[in-house]
């Protein structure tokens, strides 16, 4: 049965964590909103289900939102968890970390409001961007850098895309951090992941999503 | 088996929303940091056991970390969730919007960094939280609104506490608001919980907590 995955188009965003275990497994999917009239289509669902925000995952009759939970649930059926229920609660934990740790990187470029641009919250993004760089990429690497030797799962998949997603925007930043138990991680999904990430369906990052590279907020 | 439950002593927190479901179900459970040396306890069992950050519940052998990964962990074995995988999904993927919003309810106050105080990120909360007020709190619970008759489960205790949460952060812009499911759910938690809200274990809101009432970011 082929999985229906619905987010926003242009952007990798919450929905490439979910197209990272997809592609990873083969999995036969489809990228809705990517298809013709597909945001349409998309926020028809989105009201209809009674879902509060992409991306989600229609599966048969099961319908899936949030980003951690949408992993949790294909983990087991993609071969990229166990099935086991302890060793699921501790893989959904592991990335529901990672979940408050993108929130807390998309808030560097939009500390005020999702509403505003980020040049109109410029100055306080270059507040907030310094502390996440001096204190918040630490804290939650470093707690990553012990779990990332743990068995292939789709947190490996997500802390790849974390390491992407900052090397993107922070390269500077990155450049002066040691994690290598994360690198080894990082360059084993790259060569796993090659055909896809050298593919069309791979969003390169960009300027609206939610890794975005702005010098200033780099140091 | 008693639950032994771990967070901060001194605030309501995330804490909290554990505490509910679990005062609610009449468990037998321990609050680990309240008793005599719980918080330096908290702290090595934090370490021992790889958590990046309280609440986290042990039950036997099993330890869950994340306040809505230990509601799903808790619901079925207190009878606040149905045993159904799909039905649990579906609580759990509203516990994760709640979990949401609760980061936003915080950086209110903290839109900066939580290594700084409030006095010292004032000038960008009083930004924040006008947004805020105007924007996520209708998206929200204009959304909770729409779940708030659902069977009654953790996720209804969740919005009882969003609701006094908010009630004590924002009493003007919450005054002009008009939700009529959520505040009857919110009348039905309060009965239910009299006892427990009425006694020493319910710590009150403060201004250490996740909802702090600072008359200038309430508008």
């Amino acid at each position: 049965m082929t999985y229906s995955l619905y987010y926003w188009p242009s952007i990798q965003g919450r929905g490439e964590f979910v197209r990272l275990a997809l592609e990873d497994a083969g999995a036969g999917y489809v990228d809705v909103a990517r298809k013709k009239n597909g945001v349409e289509l998309m926020s028809k669902k989105l009201r209809q289900l009674h879902i509060f925000a992409p991306p989600f995952l229609c599966h048969g009759k099961v319908v899936v939102a949030q980003t951690a939970l949408i992993l949790h649930y294909l983990g087991p059926r993609l071969g990229l968890a166990p099935k086991a229920e302890a060793a699921r609660l501790r893989l959904l934990q592991l990335q529901l970390t990672i979940t408050d740790f993108l929130v807390e990187v998309h808030d560097t470029h939009h500390p005020i409001a999702n509403s505003l641009y980020y040049e109109d919250q410029r100055a306080e993004s270059l507040r907030r961007a310094k502390l996440f760089r001096e204190q918040r990429i630490p804290k939650f690497l470093g707690y990553f850098e012990t779990q990332a030797t743990l068995p292939f799962s789709y947190v490996s998949l997500s802390l790849f895309q974390v390491m992407e997603g900052l090397d993107y925007a922070f390269p500077e930043a990155m450049r002066k951090t040691s994690y290598r138990n994360l690198r080894q991680l990082q360059e084993r999904v790259k060569k796993r992941l090659a055909p896809y990430l050298a593919s069309a369906r791979r969003i390169p990052f960009n300027q609206s999503g939610l890794f975005r590279h702005y010098p200033e907020l780099d140091g």
